[in-house]
């Protein structure tokens, strides 16, 4: 087992949480008090990441609000990064960037999001099949959690293309793939039926499911506990960091927030 | 017709060439003479795209070699893009960033892109369906060049799945797509088989076809030409780049290199 899977099980285990508190800073929702700039950003997560660093199985910081503030969101992201490695040197850092390309450009995506960057894991899209997903996989210390099957409208498109739909071929090779590299994910939404989470979970046993979609976006939390079992890391964003609209009380409403997250989750984690 | 469109082919009549020169910048890679550093790649680069300005139709700087220099790399990137402005203020410029994800957090990638680092246009992947795509395609002045086809060995893994194998299913889509938005191309990559690119073609008639893969990928020139026609953007990365091994001659030998393939692509092009 990779050090990702066992890292996640023994701080699921200590902190009995599988919340990660996704980071996508937005300078122009800040809450009131904070300044509207990289710094006033900066300092709106580190006091989100402060106050659910007892709570949070992992952090995502979604690169795309980083990349949007140009240098200086790549400033921060790395200065956010480091901020979580001191305050819950336990938690994981997912990166989301959805990336995926040849392998030569691969393999300097993955240095971007392992050597520049140092998040944990990353997530992947697997349009380009396995041989865009190694240059990341090969990295036994990190994880890669790819995308599979997700809630928005746009899923209809692709992912139920063919039979069997498409999300759940991926989910077949990923698992297939996992034998060889136990440290992959797979990226799976709240979505509106249910069973789809039940089958991406028989076809993938023990592996860690990503789950987005779940607070501000509408997913129901006890629906994918049931149906995804406890290896799951489900993400809520906005619901945490957008849980004041002021600085005054934002650590404290956050806090409460993650907390009311973690105790809906604690009844499945045994 | 898009703006992106009608400045294609006006810079396609004009100097009677298809060629994108794909900017891959590799540190590691340096012909002797330049600095084994951001400067120095970028030196590199610039000199790259002063020895091409009269031959290529597009410059495609690809994202994933630019993010492993870390902040760096950014604003490097920003750089050579304003130069390209400046001394091929008619070239067209392509990121290849693959990005796609969620409505919000593309309309964030797609302000990184357009906005913050001022390209345009950029590729996208279609896994998350067509809501993923709309933040980039609302920009009018705009381009993205949608994933179709690759010709690396992974393409085999999802790209073939279902019937009409998938990703005949993302030229329909971007063909009725394009209907509504006017600015859309496929990435089509040089496939062993020719008769795959001759089939997106009569999928996608009139669509700009962004074709990697000729050059030191292996891939045939003549055969793209004749099986997708006009319509392309034909991209070569290292044969251009690396030239030669020597900062003294490279300008020379990157300007032939690039000549001797718009001299072959010429006779397609009416």
């Amino acid at each position: 087992m990779s050090t990702f899977y066992t890292r996640y099980r023994e701080r699921r285990e200590t902190i009995k949480s599988v919340l990660c508190v996704g980071l996508d800073p937005d300078p122009t929702r800040l809450p009131q008090g904070y300044q509207q700039s990289p710094e006033g950003t900066g300092q709106h997560l580190k006091e989100v990441i402060d106050a659910t660093a007892d709570l949070a199985v992992a952090y995502k910081p979604n690169a795309a609000f980083f990349e949007s503030m140009g240098s200086d969101g790549w400033g921060l992201l790395k200065d956010v990064i480091q901020h979580i490695r001191n305050v819950a040197p336990q938690a994981l850092i997912v990166l989301d960037a959805k990336r995926g390309d040849l392998g030569n450009t691969a393999s300097h995506y993955a240095a971007a999001v392992f050597e520049e960057l140092d998040a944990d894991s990353v997530t992947l899209n697997p349009y380009m099949g396995k041989e865009s997903l190694i240059p990341f996989l090969e990295r036994e210390d990190r994880a890669s959690f790819v995308l599979c099957l997700t809630s928005n409208s746009g899923a209809q498109d692709f992912q139920y293309h063919g039979v069997p739909p498409l999300y759940q071929r991926v989910a077949q090779l990923c698992r297939q793939w996992q034998e060889e590299f136990g440290n992959i994910g797979l990226v799976v939404g709240a979505t509106r039926d249910p069973e789809e989470l039940r089958t991406v979970r028989s076809i993938a046993p023990g592996m860690i499911f990503l789950v987005p979609g779940v607070g501000s976006q509408g997913g129901d939390l006890d629906q994918v506990m049931q149906n995804a079992g406890p290896d799951v890391l489900v993400n809520s964003s906005r619901s945490i960091l957008f849980a004041s609209h002021n600085k005054v009380d934002l650590a404290e409403k956050a806090k409460a927030e993650a907390m009311s997250l973690v105790n809906k989750m604690r009844p499945y984690l045994g």
